[in-house]
């Protein structure tokens, strides 16, 4: 095939454009950020016009744009694949704790540091790559192509299902794929079948109505930071367990033989410690750490905050306290009804000296894919030719609600064609991208197309 | 008394020059204002100048300069009062919930607001104004008169202690004076006889070496902010009673007839939630809500903050979580003995899943006075005049560990001669003194000294 020699020489252009689309802060929940959402989708609409693309289009949605491309030239008998991607990224706090700045791309050794280098950007500019040398090479993609990237994944997509709906006619295609996840290490070339779904909701507990001395008040006037720790004490037990009640009624659990088949991995528990960078593991002890990691659902408190936190001491007694909590989901799990059981459980928690409100901030459902679709095979053939291994089959912990998206609005089924590494640190300080593995990545979407083709 | 007359004639001018003190926002734990700092000291020293201290000098200190005035003109057998204030200030911290900006004196019908404006600018300067009065109108003070001004009250007065037991001679007096508290209503005068003493910690949980993302390791890395706030629950029950152990080993027990003397002071239910902006009280349910927050010890988290804190949804499971927690004491229960107790504690329910170091931010000892001393009799008598009413004794549930330090190193019992009001929103936003009391103050100063020097 000779795209993939047309790759293999144009990998240093190709780094040179990552590096470009990566200076750019899409930083999306951020409203400062806007002008570089605006400035992302512009530059990777331009590069999909060059990669030939005959018809690409920044669509406006009320939230970020999103950014539609379509190449049919295939043929009405030939498969359509939907490629997914966004291209917007994760805010770069705490920013002390990056070695180089978060969005000056830096490469070391075989690894390039940034901002969104993993997820996703890098990942989303593997298909545009192949496509781009499709076209160098064999004048056309051997299937018909259509892409959609959208620019709020990390605030929780939500101008993306409305989008969908609107416009299935335009996105109908065979099968769904998405790059944006990860293998499970540099030579173990590895298949995401099952993604967690989530609830995330923000809390306010509020004591007095202003805030107050703490000497002059204290012991006598509840304060809603001592309240909000009490009530998130009470959400699950210390083995990880979570408390709510009703929490986990639909959960399905794992049969003895998928729980076989996940055991198959390899996992290497010295070498996960080293790269979550503790001493020792948590959650509930009837689960393995893989299985806690994603085929079971979490509770994780995001963030925490009130009072005084600046240095020094402040003998104060806030009026306020905030917490952000997520959820991590399984089948059969619904967002909105774990969301409901929270909020009612922090309310009836809630001691009568406090007010609680529980604000939903976003939500996704999880996803199982089949494991036997004439895509999956050829998914399964592309990662054996490229990494010279054959791919294992594994859950992920993260959520990726589009999936549940085209599953339930398109009908099709999605391919999570990941390229990431677990140590990508993702949403963390000095997220990089494994460049061995983004020309992996094109030449096993390459390959994969190939395979479809055929 | 002509004095009284200099005064009366005088509000006007006392109350532009208190406007411009004001104005300077010395606050001392944030190292950015340390020139204001140095502004407040110089304008403060410039003013006790022209009241009619013959001496007075700004002092160095490792941290922020006190200032030490002496006037001993009315000769060796008449008393000598120790007069101390503090010219720093808290931080204004939250800005957002100020109605005027914190460092602009704004004049809302008789109240003035601004930080600082009566803790402690406002009571401090009520001396410097009496003073003046004695000078302009009898030449010079009844009384022999010190005068004693920190600027680190607020961050736990580092240097104070070292600056005392270093000054022993110059600070030598028969009793002090500290204008530093509230009487218990405009019409309700009353002194202060005890004061609750302080312990102030910071906790680091540290859970993962970086941060996660939640989706990937949530339910196999323990959050050190869940375990965080399944600490600080562990720190009291649902009442407020404490639950570290031995915290209320040497606790003074209140006995019944003290209790019967505080229950005369005037209190208001209504009233008082209505001042802390809150629907119910809460608390140690076997003591009334003027004992709790004066005579009883407490727990409260002054700060608390981890995680990703900005507006959207980050799916961070972070590294670190930080909590402020302080303690206020009564006697006999010793700063550094708690502090190492809810350090011992802390660390002894940490999860083995986590790392927790508990630092020393400040303490403070708390004290109890005569009420039958001579200056304690002159002092009722003064209140008697000036407010045209008896004062009432009671407990005060804030800190003044220079108490401690004057009753321990100079062998002084101090009077706390209180002006400000229960609503002076002390530490919090739109704080305000009311200017009847910033009158009546220097009033009620010119009869003590007046009383004592007879």
């Amino acid at each position: 095939m000779k795209a993939l020699y047309y790759a293999q020489a144009n990998q240093d252009k190709f780094l040179a454009e990552l590096k470009e689309f990566l200076t750019i802060p899409s930083v999306s929940t951020q409203p400062e950020h806007k002008p570089d959402i605006e400035r992302a989708a512009a530059w990777l609409w331009d590069k999909l016009l060059t990669a030939g693309f005959p018809k690409a289009e920044v669509m406006p949605t009320p939230g970020h744009p999103v950014i539609y491309a379509e190449w049919l030239a295939a043929g009405a008998e030939a498969p359509t694949v939907l490629i997914y991607g966004h291209y917007d990224v994760q805010p770069p706090d705490p920013l002390e704790m990056w070695d180089t700045p978060p969005f000056e791309p830096t490469i070391v050794g075989d690894d390039l540091f940034c901002r969104g280098a993993s997820d996703d950007k890098g990942q989303l500019y593997v298909h545009v790559k192949a496509v781009e040398a499709f076209k160098e090479t064999a004048g056309a993609p051997p299937i018909n192509i259509k892409c959609i990237f959208e620019g709020e994944e990390e605030s929780g997509s939500p101008s993306l299902n409305p989008f969908i709906r609107e416009h299935t006619g335009m996105l109908a295609a065979d099968v769904a794929v998405i790059s944006d996840t990860s293998i499970l290490g540099k030579e173990l070339p590895s298949i995401v079948y099952a993604l967690r779904g989530i609830a995330y909701v923000e809390v306010e507990v509020t004591g007095p109505d202003h805030d107050l001395h703490s000497g002059s008040y204290g012991g006598a006037v509840h304060n809603p930071i001592n309240a909000l720790c009490a009530m998130i004490a009470r959400l699950q037990d210390e083995d990880g367990r979570i408390t709510i009640p009703g929490f986990y009624d639909k959960v399905r659990e794992l049969d003895p033989e998928e729980r076989a088949e996940l055991a198959k991995a390899p996992f290497e528990r010295e070498a996960w410690l080293h790269e979550a960078g503790v001493k020792t593991d948590w959650g509930e002890p009837a689960y393995t750490i893989v299985e806690r990691t994603t085929a079971r659902p979490t509770l994780d408190v995001n963030g925490i905050w009130g009072g005084y936190i600046q240095p020094g001491a402040k003998t104060v007694l806030p009026s306020k306290a905030f917490a952000k909590i997520s959820m991590r989901l399984v089948p059969d799990q619904e967002p909105a009804e774990i969301t409901q059981l929270i909020r009612n459980h922090l309310t009836e928690i809630a001691p009568p000296t406090v007010s609680v409100e529980v604000r939903d901030l976003h939500g996704g459902d999880g996803a199982i894919v089949r494991r036997d679709s004439p895509a999956m095979k050829a998914a399964f053939r592309a990662y054996a030719e490229a990494f010279g291994k054959e791919p294992v089959f594994i859950r992920e912990g993260g959520s990726i609600p589009v999936v549940a998206a085209f599953q339930k609005v398109l009908g099709i089924e999605t391919i999570l064609m990941g390229f990431g590494l677990p140590d990508d640190r993702l949403h963390a300080p000095n997220e990089k991208f494994h460049l061995p593995n983004f020309y992996k990545g094109i030449e096993t979407v390459l390959h994969f197309m190939d395979f479809l083709g055929e």
